[in-house]
C-alpha cells in the first residue's frame, strides 16, 4: 500500500492534447475517515474520451474540473476501512473516484459496490462490464435498435465502447462495419470480434473503402468521432437510419469546435433519427445491462479487450495514447 | 377555362434561384381522358421550398424533375371531366398536379378528393388546412412534442408552416419564439399569432435577441432553415431537448452543401433527439390532422394567412418570392 496520497490536480486548462503543465503531481497524506465514511484505495482508473472534455471552459454534461481540484476520473478500488456498513471492508467499488491513490466516500458521496458474484478481471469491470459495456449497450439496444441484416457501422470501432457496440450489433444479425484506425486494428475487429468489414480511417483511400463496405448505404451510425468521418457516413444514411450520437473525439482536443457535417441535410431528407446520449443518464439501469454482458460473455458470445498501462505517474501521457489511438479496446491505468 | 394547356417545363439546373432559362413554358392542347380517367382543371399551386429541392442534380425524398418534364408541385384544382366514379365531375382535388393547367388523374395516378363538408377557400386548403399545415401538425404532435412552459424556438416563422407551428406550440401551452425576417412579420406573429416573443434575423443583433428571447434556453427547435440561425439555436438547446427537422431552406438554393453546424456537439451534450421528418410519410393520415386543424379554426384558435400571386406566369417568380422571403403565410399562385 502506497504510503501517502498521490494525485493529479488540474494546474491549468490545455489547449490542445495535456501536457507536462496540464496537471500538478501532488503526494498528500492518507486521509482518514469519519462517522459514516469508508476510505478506499484506487487500484485502477479507467481513460475515456470525455475526461478531455471535463477540463475545457465549458461546462458540458457535468461542470468543468475547477483548478487546484483532483482530476475527474472513472476508477475501480477496494474498501480499506469503514464506517459504513454499505461499504464493508474488502468490497470493490467503481464510480468516480479521481486520479489519486484514496478516496473518503459515504453515503453522500458513494461509489457502486459490486455484487460479489461479479467475478471478472478489474479491467473487464472497467471495461466491457462497466460504464463502457454499459454505453455500448444501451446505445445500442435502446436507440441505434439495429434489425437483422441492417448495415451498422461503428467509429472508433476496436476502442473501448465501439468494439462491443459492433459484437452486440452482430448478436441483433447486422451486418457491421467498423472504422478503425490501421491494418492490424481493421483485422482485429474482422478475425477477433467477427466484424463483418472494416474501413481503415488512415489509408487514403477510406472513402472508398467505407463506400464498398456499405454497398446498401448505412442504416445505424453508432458515432464515436464526430469531423470528416461522420460527414461521410451521414451522406450514406438510408431512409429511416439511426443515430447514437456517443462520442465526438475527434473534436475534444481542439480549442474551437469542429465545422459540423455538411451532410447534415441527409438527415432531413432520410428521416433519420438521431439520439445523444450520456451513458450517466442510464446509472440506475446499469444491473441490467451488467447482467446481459456478463451472460454473453460467459457464453463466450461477447469478448473484452483491455490495453493496460502500468504506473499512477502515466495518467496523463495514457489520455494522449487514448487520442492518438494507441489502444485496442479498454484502456486502463494500473496505479501500483 | 383556358382553351389550351399551359405548362412550364424544366429547361435546365439551376445553380442558384431559377431565372429565365430554368423552364420552357409551351402550351399544348388540352388532354383527352380516356377509361378510368378523370380531367383536372388546375387552379391554384402551392408555393414550397421544397419545389427548389426537386430541380438539383441530386435525388432527394423523390427523383429529381428530368430535363423536358413538367415541374413538380402540389395543386388544387376541379374535375371537370370523368370516366372514374372516385373522382367526380365537380370534386375538389389536391394533390402533385405540376405546374400545368391540366392534369389526367386516374385510380394508379391519384389526387386526393377534399370532403366536401371541408369548407375553406383554396388557399387556406393548401394552406394551413392542407399539406403545410399537416407538416406543422405531424412535426409539433409528434416528433417535437412541447410541454407545457417549455420554449419552443420556430425558424422561418412568419411562413406557411411555421405560422402554423408555433400556433399549435402555443395551443400545447408552451412559450413559443419566433424567428422572423424584418420588424413587420416580427410583429405580426406576436400581435396576430399570439407569440411570446420574435428574433428578427435581418437585424445585426439577432443574436443578442435570441439569447434574450430565451433565457431559459431552448427546449423544441421546429427547423425550417438550417444555416447559421440553426447553429445559434442548437447551442442554446436544453437537456432532452427535440428538434423537429423539417426544412433547410438556407441551403436550397446553393450548389454546394452548406458547412455543418458548429454547435452539432450539444446534440450530444445535451442527449438530444433530433428526428428529419418529410410530410408525405404522414400521408395516410392526413385526415386526422385536417380535422384537427379545421376544428381550431372554427374555435377561432388557428389563424390562416396567405399570400396569393396571380397569374400562370408568376410561377417561377414566386418560387424566388419564397426565398427571398417576400410572403407572409401561405404562399399559392393563383393560376387564372
Amino acid at each position: 500500500m502506497a504510503e501517502e496520497n498521490r494525485r493529479f490536480l488540474l494546474a491549468e486548462r490545455p489547449t490542445g492534447p495535456v501536457d507536462e503543465n496540464t496537471y500538478d503531481f501532488v503526494r498528500e497524506e492518507i486521509p482518514t475517515i469519519g462517522d459514516g465514511e469508508a476510505l478506499v484505495k484506487v487500484g485502477w482508473i479507467s481513460i475515456d474520451p470525455t475526461n478531455r472534455t471535463w477540463i475545457g471552459e465549458e461546462p458540458t454534461y457535468l461542470p468543468p474540473v475547477a483548478i487546484g481540484e483532483v482530476m475527474r476520473g472513472l476508477g475501480l478500488g477496494e474498501v480499506i476501512e469503514s464506517n459504513n456498513e454499505n461499504f464493508p471492508v474488502g468490497a470493490t467499488v467503481q464510480g468516480l473516484t479521481g486520479w489519486q491513490d484514496y478516496i473518503v466516500i459515504s453515503d453522500a458521496l458513494p461509489l457502486m459496490v459490486i455484487p460479489p458474484e461479479v467475478n471478472a478481471p478489474p479491467p473487464a469491470l472497467l471495461g466491457a462490464l462497466g460504464m463502457t459495456g454499459c454505453t455500448a449497450y444501451f446505445g445500442m439496444t435502446e436507440i441505434a435498435e439495429p434489425k437483422e441484416g441492417e448495415t451498422v457501422v461503428i467509429s472508433a470501432a476496436a476502442g473501448a465502447v465501439g468494439s462491443v457496440a459492433g459484437q452486440i450489433a452482430k448478436l441483433k444479425g447486422a451486418r457491421v462495419v467498423g472504422i478503425a484506425g490501421g491494418p492490424e486494428k481493421c483485422a482485429w475487429i474482422i478475425d477477433e470480434l467477427g466484424f463483418d468489414a472494416a474501413v481503415d480511417y488512415k489509408a487514403d483511400d477510406w472513402r472508398r473503402q467505407l463506400k464498398e463496405a456499405t454497398p446498401n448505404g448505412i442504416d445505424v451510425d453508432f458515432e464515436n468521432v464526430g469531423g470528416e468521418i461522420m460527414e461521410a457516413v451521414f451522406a450514406r444514411l438510408n431512409k429511416d437510419a439511426r443515430v447514437a450520437l456517443c462520442g465526438l473525439i475527434s473534436g475534444y482536443n481542439e480549442n474551437e469546435p469542429p465545422p459540423g457535417p455538411r451532410s447534415f441535410g441527409n438527415l432531413l431528407i432520410q428521416r433519420v433519427k438521431l439520439q445523444g446520449f450520456i451513458i450517466l443518464d442510464y446509472y440506475p439501469r446499469f444491473g441490467e445491462a451488467i447482467r446481459q454482458l456478463s451472460e454473453w460473455m460467459a457464453e463466450g458470445k461477447l469478448k473484452s479487450e483491455e490495453t493496460v498501462v502500468e504506473g499512477f505517474e502515466e495518467l496523463p501521457n495514457a489520455l494522449n495514447m487514448l487520442f492518438a489511438g494507441r489502444n485496442t479496446g479498454k484502456l486502463v491505468v494500473q496505479l501500483d
